[in-house]
């Protein structure tokens, strides 16, 4: 019974996500899923991004168990910024994707972001109906998170090494996570960043670019 | 029919987890329960605390995704270690520390540490038979999180702020994390820490200590 009740979940949420996909193709629209641990950066991460990438127009769906101060972060530096409180959900749905959607007016726009529910082990599970899937993690998580969440870091387009900067003051050994990535995912990009400092942020704005005009 | 099922998988936990409590409690031990972000330090908090027990014995059960990096970690610390692998489940439950206890020797024993999964949402919710609970929160992870979290940060009996030694390099207000705190749990100790340099753990230590000698 329960696991027919999990098949039904997950149904559903793959149809929703195949109608997103399809939106959102129709308009032209780029949607990137962005997921890691709280903390971690994906808000400062898309302060330093929306500016970045000038002329491109982009929307963004933020999730968060409760407060919308990421999206109050955000609200000015995006063409519309839409907050989903997931009420104690640990992870956007597609169906929540879809309803933040049917809110927007897509033309015109070339990127949609989704900052997904700050957590490693439960948005892995669930399409939202995005293009590419990235995965962050910041230095001062550890250096051990890789093979530790696989199912995060194992279907990400590209994986983003976030709080570089800190490097000098954490016990971090970033071949480590070097070493883990060649066993579980040697077809992302990986790109070493700091949100803070803007270190690496225009290899990552290529990388979106490139995304963009293969789409 | 999907609450029902979901009412059930709460209704056998629960079952478990006062099975679990009064298990420790005729062996006199104190079980706690450490719930954060991934990388929030709980390996390097239990590496720095084990031996700060002096005479006083403890076990620990570390719940992991993938790998036993942890258990490795505090292999020689503890009297026993168990490494429980969720393989995707982003939470412990309280029949898997069933299991876990066991195989586990409980006499002579004063504490059972588990380290739950590095998660901020899930582990909330699932009551393990623990008398106490930590919630952890790192200044790398933002200044921003109690609020955001508040289903951890709620029901915790003591809140350790860890990575203090990181406050000088990071854009951390500590004071909005007490302004969060104050409206949603006055009720917990808040104990600022540095699971790397040693500050705050005597005064970590001594409420352990009052824990225990008060149960």
């Amino acid at each position: 019974m329960k696991i027919n009740v999990v098949k039904n979940v997950l149904e559903v949420n793959d149809a929703a996500a195949a109608e997103n996909r399809d939106l959102l193709d129709e308009a032209g629209v780029l949607a990137v899923n962005i997921i890691s641990a709280p903390g971690s950066g994906k808000t400062s991460l898309l302060e330093r991004t929306l500016p970045a990438l000038g002329e491109l127009a982009s929307a963004v769906i933020v999730g968060d168990l409760q407060t919308s101060r990421d999206a109050e972060r955000l609200g000015d530096k995006a063409r519309a910024v839409t907050q989903v409180n997931t009420e104690g959900g640990c992870h956007l749905s597609a169906v929540q994707i879809a309803s933040a959607l049917g809110g927007l007016d897509l033309a015109g726009l070339d990127f949609m972001f989704i900052e997904n529910v700050g957590n490693m082990v439960c948005p892995s599970g669930f399409d939202l109906g995005e293009h590419v899937r990235v995965a962050m993690l910041s230095t001062t998580e550890g250096d051990d998170k890789v093979a530790k969440y696989n199912t995060l870091f194992q279907p990400a387009d590209v994986i983003l090494l976030n709080k570089m900067d800190l490097l000098g003051v954490l016990d971090y050994d970033v071949s480590r996570v070097y070493d883990d990535l060649s066993r579980i995912n040697t077809r992302a990009e990986v790109i070493e960043i700091s949100a803070k400092t803007g270190e690496g942020i225009g290899r990552w704005i290529d990388w979106l670019k490139k995304a963009a005009a293969g789409k």
